[in-house]
């Protein structure tokens, strides 16, 4: 019986081109009747830690069973394998670049394959430059119709799939240092920080030279001022009400964040 | 019996994030059936004027039972309400910020409530940050599957919801006053004066020392030069053919425009 | 018995406004059921050239019988033909203005009519700007829900569609002339020369002075090198690995480039 999962899509495609909209064609032309919803197609490109981000962040809010097909590819055509696996909150397909090593980290991945068997292509001799159209998302229709992991290709051990080099959250007496895993179209800066080590704590960020104290929402401070407060995506956040903490600030991804704890 | 109206989605979260794509997750895992359709996510941020006007103009074309969930909600976190329409043009979910002012004017609101009932949020305990994703889009999305509206919460006298102050037409014998209230992509200057206040009359614009004279279609003036119609949502405009009237003629949205009867 | 073909979408309306979703508000208000995927609606502002080559590029990787709907439009409101076009590869409708030549070059169009029959537009009296929405969308609508082409209106010769002037590839001996047909997100510059003129020879390009070796992948060339290969729509393109071939070699759409055998 044909099932009919929900299928996501995120890439680093943009809106200009027609690629995202010819991997939905190749989705309905396997089964008609999918529903396909996109994350984003905006992540900056080859932007792989960015993807990690977005794709952790969106899936806990979509049904368990759903398949997400993600493709910030920039080895394609090399060696990199495609991979799908199976979790507790859902499927997930696309390269093996670290792109799904946040799912490993904190969902419960269940197994994984190496994507090896061609009868779930769009074609046997897959172009060079789009696998996102010729194999990850004819394998993602086929998984959300029902094909079940196992015959997408070769079982691998999970402790073989690409973890992104992340620096992690380290805590030294009442000082927490993180890093800004991401930052959002508002200029949110978002760190790796989870909201559950201060919470119900007395803290505030030191930040080049700035002490930022915290909130609970954005109008707390006044207009333009940075405010610390745990994010709606349940991490520790600097905001600036009613404008941009990025451009105020001047920080990149990448860069240091400590807490202290009072 | 489920019931699965049509729901439509506005905001100004852009299409970077992911926060588009949670907002889908939350009504498809409350109702998997669902058909969303995305009026924009460009609004630009917090303004509240923008998306009454887009909201207001969008809705009149789709069926009269769809749920439009909209935010831009500069206000998320502090007092304001979230609330939710019912109109013989649709049902209308949001915060209470005048984002709905346009609908209450134009169409025929029958009954509103503030959203109090937190059997239909996606927590009892919503973030500070992120009303969208916690309490207006599970609310749309139970509302379009049949759930009344009375039982989201309390019944509000339709005289409380917040008007956008705005200004209105003013008609002086053969002149008529009026502003810029939405500027489009392609730069076209959409006023507030109904197309029915000049059809049939013979009329030109009188704008920062200009004189645009009317036309019916773009193309009635040679190539960047600048024409005033009535524009396809029923409001007098004025473009350029072929080029940008906001950067040829350098107008914000609120500058006056002035209408002259011949 | 109602049918329920697929509807894809593609204009130059941009996401910052409302008109793609006023369009998708009049489709399924006509059929509720209706599935609609957007192809893409950032092509640049009136590039009917542009526009043809996405279209192009898309459509063969939809069912046979979906319904595209196309709307770059510059001659709204003039003289020029509303058609549709019924063909091996779907339904096509949209102006008469060169638009859909690449459909007619490449696939096999079967049968045309021009869209006179206002029994299946929004309106009967369509406004002078926006016939995508009084007349594409809805005659795309009815078309997908089994509404036969020759009901649509009066039936016109295939020759007589407006044929978009384009520079056809030339081939002196060795020597393949053709032209960069399209430039993408990512800067890759593709031209007209379909790949099976080169494919298992030995050639290169030859560009302003500069010679650029073929490939198989980007990764076949060092970071911000460029490299030519047979892009995974089928044709030659330009690409540089991890950079932008566009800003690198200073390229517009309709620039020249040469294919030397060797």
């Amino acid at each position: 019986m044909i099932q009919n999962k929900l299928i996501t899509l995120l890439s680093d495609f943009g809106d200009k081109d027609v690629y995202v909209g010819v991997l939905k064609g190749v989705i309905v032309g396997i089964n008609p009747q999918s529903a396909i919803i996109d994350l984003t197609h905006q992540i900056p490109r080859q932007n792989i830690s960015a993807a990690r981000f977005c794709l952790l962040n969106a899936c806990s809010y979509f049904p368990s069973d759903t398949v997400h097909i993600a493709v910030v590819d920039p080895g394609v055509g090399s060696k990199r394998r495609g991979i799908a696996i199976a979790s507790n909150h859902g499927y997930f397909v696309g390269p093996d670049n670290g792109l799904f090593s946040g799912i490993l980290e904190h969902f419960s991945p269940i197994a994984a394959v190496e994507l090896t068997n061609p009868q779930y292509w769009l074609t046997p001799h897959p172009s060079n430059t789009f696998h996102g159209r010729d194999i990850f998302a004819p394998v993602g229709a086929y998984l959300a119709s029902g094909v079940s992991l196992e015959n997408l290709g070769t079982s691998i051990p999970l402790e073989s799939l690409i973890e992104l080099a992340s620096k992690k959250v380290e805590i030294f007496g009442e000082t927490i240092e993180g890093v800004i895993q991401y930052i959002d179209i508002f200029g949110n800066l978002i760190s790796n920080i989870p909201g559950n080590l201060v919470e119900g704590k007395n803290w505030y960020v030191s930040m080049e030279d700035r002490i930022i104290t915290k909130g609970k929402t954005y109008s707390d401070v006044a207009l333009e001022e940075a405010i610390a407060l745990i994010g709606s995506h349940g991490w520790l956040e600097i905001a600036v009400n009613g404008g941009n903490a990025q451009t105020l600030l001047n920080i990149q991804q990448g860069d240091p964040i400590i807490i202290k704890i009072k």
